[in-house]
């Protein structure tokens, strides 16, 4: 009965973290999987509460963390903003800092999820969780932000090595943009790029032009390259993509002109922009090109516009199993950072 | 430790069930009523995550339903449905198929309430159960739809059963309309109609011309009579349908044409036609035309003009009986379609 | 394993209760917060469910309420009253006693929370809860109404007794309205005046004219001190207040104007009025008039209205510890009020 070392450690992006530590959390989600309502897990989070703050609402994200801390024998309280009463700009309200402190003292972890059409600015999502875990002594746990969604990253991973084995080094991952209507946020992409590069794939970023990501990301993502000796390229074709790829990830993404200059996020303007590409779709034809490459998505699937019915339900679709993975990979960061009875 | 022959059957209405199914059902219920809380039951769902999808609101549905999940140790998650993105006619978004194959690997059960005033026509509500039932692997509990009402009826039964025995047979069950405000829904007296027959209650059902029920319904009650040799009869009279009834269940419903056609649900119209029959109310000058019978309600009850004050406060009223039973054989039906401790 | 005799007492204010039942929460939530994961403590409630009324919705309230029952072994239920279809004078729907009557079948306990901007008229709030309490066989909790919070109250007291020690007796509490644009309750300072002064502390109130409180509570406060031997006084000038004060409760409430004749709450004219008083915060000058006073504040507290930044953030400030203090009363009140496992 201890607290791991990574206890009270914030998850913001798995960035942050070493890959030794990512390592474990894998090794453990692993475990948890086999082993699902073992009696060594189901009391780690006993009688310990979880507060999930929804800026956004969520499908698997809410499901996937409510049942995370369910399993870990404690509870998940399901808080959305407009039942905060939370300083802002425009109006009176708490501090970050009290509301932080306070929290601290009820729960065992703060779980966030904030995406862009709830900011003013691209990254004042992110900076948000960062100011929470800075007042906060319990881990702040990203549910998916602006800019990373660290629990997604970890669970493509998982996914990936149920498939193909633990070493993914050398494999090709494609990330390639899909048209559609549903204008998304960066955050699965750019920590698929992240983690997938320190794991040491060989990343193919594909999209149209004028659909480049964060900048900085992109750096890191090169730094990453560097030290793990994989490649990286960024092209505008698909043919270039798909060839020889491993891993095919086709979703779609926003624009970086997707905010106006007075901060309002213009969903409407990104949708009608999106949806000019029909040619940007995951099927059948393209796929023939690949290394008889697995798909994986982050769900929820826009099917007929990200990729075709035939790929996305065909043997070669494992995107259930990385939302499944959701579950068991913040089942592991949830034990590693919250329990007191590890 | 082992999972019943029952589990991840998904239950839609009764009349899915063999009859004998249903008496598992309630005999586990009456002896779960008289040992609440005991070790027994308390571990059967443990640590096991039950959905509940609520696309209507619902006062004791949702309270007896995540009781039921605390009781048998496992957890409810209250999903309302703006915070999913399900694929629609109007707007892109997930498959019944993908979203249920996913909360298959996160839950042991999704329970799913909807009703007329959610989906374009009649039957759609129920249709949407099936299809999630069609690609889910854990059981679909229906909390109340368009159609059926399968908690309800179960409850119903129960609560006869504790004030008039367990034998049933050759009782007479009045289905009596009432004037009101609240333009109900058909799946509680359909349910009612449906699991009563089969217990060989002799039914009469009564209401004003132009509330017919749906006849597809009214079919498998016949049939239902035939098998128990029950009587079943329609009247528009009152005098004839109190006369010698045991049982007294008074309710409002919508009548076929509350759809508009173009599949609007209109509630304000049927208000105002339900208010103008003062004379359909269940009062104590009617109930002395009965056997001394008992006044049933699924609850909330409109008093004041579904029943009198006096009648439904009476001693006679079991309404408040059978509402407690909703959790009993909801934990029941829980217990046996998603432990695999039992 | 047995019930108290408090089992099943509502606790809507805590005047209602005698001071040794009072002392005896205390001395519970002091040893619930030194062993606060205790096997003494996380069987209370196993399997119980406690059913919360949000009429408003809370920060604190909500998280601390839930985190006790899931603390005790229970389960809280988060209810918007959206989801309730309650009778009112406008609407069809169902009465508090078949609610009451049917909640308490289902729960071992039930908590509301209704504030002014609820209810047509100030008092209809308490009167809510008290027709609850009077219908239901489980204990009625306050959870702030809009003339009492009695949790508050307790953990106000549990604050004070962690840093001036058990005996309040003689010790000087200033409640000295603040200036800001929250426009908020009377329940925590009325709440506050009447369970420190049968603590016998003594009690200046400080407030700008016409911000007067509910005269009946006034009169309560007043025999209550002649009870206990302490002061009690009003005034109209800070220094007064100040002077030689052991603690500064520094807090916005709205006036008694606040109510439009037809019962409606006016905030934004209360708002435009409590910002016209800018020398109405307590701050660091103000401070050193008293004995070095603990500063106290329910939460969430307006920085820069009701207190400036440098006495909110002090070693003097205790709220964070108060704000806590919020879970281990209420876990006292639930164990003793709803436990069958004591």
């Amino acid at each position: 009965m201890a607290k791991d070392s990574l206890f009270a450690k914030s998850m913001i992006t798995t960035q942050d973290w070493l890959v030794e530590d990512l390592e474990r959390v894998l090794k453990l989600a692993f475990e948890m999987k086999e082993d699902r309502y073992s009696d060594k897990y189901t009391s780690l989070l006993k009688f310990r509460t979880f507060l999930m703050f929804f800026y956004n609402p969520s499908v698997r994200t809410r499901q996937s963390f409510e049942a995370a801390a369910t399993e870990l024998g404690g509870h998940a309280q399901f808080l959305e903003p407009k039942s905060m009463r939370l300083k802002t700009k425009k109006s009176a309200g708490e501090t970050i800092e009290d509301a932080a402190q306070v929290m601290s003292r009820y729960g065992a972890g703060l779980g966030i999820r904030i995406l862009e059409d709830k900011v003013p600015e691209y990254g004042a999502g992110d900076a948000l969780l960062r100011e929470y875990a800075k007042y906060s002594t319990i881990p702040i746990l990203n549910m998916a932000d602006d800019k990373f969604h660290p629990m997604q990253g970890l669970a493509d991973v998982m996914g990936l090595r149920m498939h193909l084995g633990q070493n993914l080094k050398g494999k090709k991952l494609l990330q390639v943009w899909g048209h559609g209507a549903l204008s998304r946020s960066w955050c699965s992409i750019q920590e698929s790029l992240l983690i997938n590069s320190r794991m040491g794939m060989d990343v193919s970023l594909c999209y149209p032009e004028g659909y480049d990501l964060d900048p900085e990301v992109i750096e890191m993502v090169k730094e990453n390259c560097k030290k793990t000796g994989a490649k990286f390229e960024i092209t505008h074709e698909q043919q270039e993509g798909y060839k020889d790829a491993d891993v095919v990830y086709s979703r779609n993404w926003m624009s970086p002109n997707a905010y106006s200059p007075d901060g309002e996020y213009l969903k409407a303007k990104e949708v009608e922009k999106a949806l000019k590409y029909p040619e940007w779709i995951c099927d059948s034809e393209k796929m023939k090109l690949t290394n008889e490459a697995l798909f994986i998505h982050p769900m929820p699937v826009d099917r007929g516009h990200e990729v075709s019915d035939e790929v996305a339900s065909s043997k070669k679709s494992i995107m259930i199993d990385v939302a499944e993975n959701r579950l068991h990979v913040q089942k592991a960061v949830m034990a590693l950072t919250m329990s007191e009875n590890l």
